[in-house]
């Protein structure tokens, strides 16, 4: 899976200025970006009237609008989808995705930290698993820190830790959406048969990207 | 794939109008109901000012959004994705997709047509794979035609011919998003195979979907 790093901190920190620069830095350097931000509260993402609007209404599970430069989707889900089947869905070709809150989860951290909102930061704890941090007025932390002024250093952090020395991962396999460890021959392996069975079939044309779905028996909705 | 039926028409014959009741008659039977929405001249479907909207707007390449109970995702694409590879990313778990518009692709047609509109339908040709009208003057045609009072009775025939009857086609391949055909012994070869290797592998729990991603030598973004 792709580097998920989550930009976490107190309410009106200035996380999503922090995303603002953030994003365009890492752009510069040549990787796509995405982004992911996390709502607790419930969103509402179209427009009141519009076509997709009025097919949600009407009780679609899922809308989705395909133009000439973007393609959007909304989706209705029984429970929040978890941030590694997010990522996995959404972002098949990012590089890497920054992701706004999620500050209960395990992926790397940044902290973005004022001391007038807080007497201490959120990430206080090994497990927080804080890689950085960005503030004026920084408190005693083990990280580096960043001022609102450095955002482009923090990428090149980025880029350094990464993106640069990414080890390649080419096979992924999900069951459920829930990513299988693969050791590196297991990888080589699967790849191995797969393009054997595929590439003596008509139609076959060397790719850049092989997917296969399987449905199994049972409800595809679980 | 999963059946793509395209609800085709002049501007303003009243397309959405159909889906609006036609989502909720195949919902009331029971199925996981898609909606998407052909978009020509590019659209806008985030509110300014939201921080998904500032993440776009700094140059992310997709941007997604989870909560509670949606998850809505916008993606930057240099070119329009084909209805094929939009239904197969973003449809994963719907039994039918209703598309509106699409007039030009090769997929089962609905047409709604209204004669003081246009002197004559759009689907005309056997390649414009017309399969049901929906209209309260309709023309000579060679398919069933509902008034617009009797979408239930246009959900009915859709059930009858692609939700009861839904052959099962479980392995799907797909290079760079085209799906690569596979007659059925290649299929269950293809599944015989990796579950043979996967099955053996720690962490496997025996799943409704497999999904393998692999990523060959290139530019993923193509």
């Amino acid at each position: 899976m792709i580097p998920i790093i989550c930009i976490v901190g107190s309410a009106n920190v200035g996380k999503t200025t922090v995303l603002e620069q953030l994003i365009p830095a890492l752009k510069r350097r040549g990787y796509r970006v995405g982004a992911l931000k996390h709502d607790v509260h419930g969103f509402e993402m179209d427009h009141q009237g519009k076509d997709t609007w009025k097919h949600k209404r009407a009780g679609a599970d899922t809308i989705a609008i395909a133009g000439p430069t973007q393609v959007a989707s909304i989706r209705s889900t029984a429970a929040e989808m978890p941030i590694e089947e997010t990522v996995a869905r959404y972002f098949w070709s990012e590089r890497i995705v920054l992701a706004e809150g999620y500050k209960r989860s395990h992926f790397p951290k940044i902290e973005v930290f004022r001391a007038e909102l807080a007497a201490e930061p959120l990430c206080t704890e090994p497990g927080d698993n804080l890689i950085a941090m960005v503030s004026d007025d920084p408190p005693p932390v083990e990280v580096p820190c960043y001022g609102f002024q450095q955002i482009d250093e923090l990428a090149a952090l980025l880029e350094e830790r990464y993106l640069k020395e990414r080890k390649q991962h080419p096979v992924e396999v999900r069951l459920d959406g829930k990513k299988l460890p693969l050791k590196g021959f297991v990888q080589d392996i699967i790849q191995g048969a797969l393009r054997g069975m595929l590439s003596s079939l008509r139609g076959w044309k060397e790719p850049n990207r092989i997917t296969v779905e399987i449905q199994c028996d049972g409800d595809p909705d679980r």
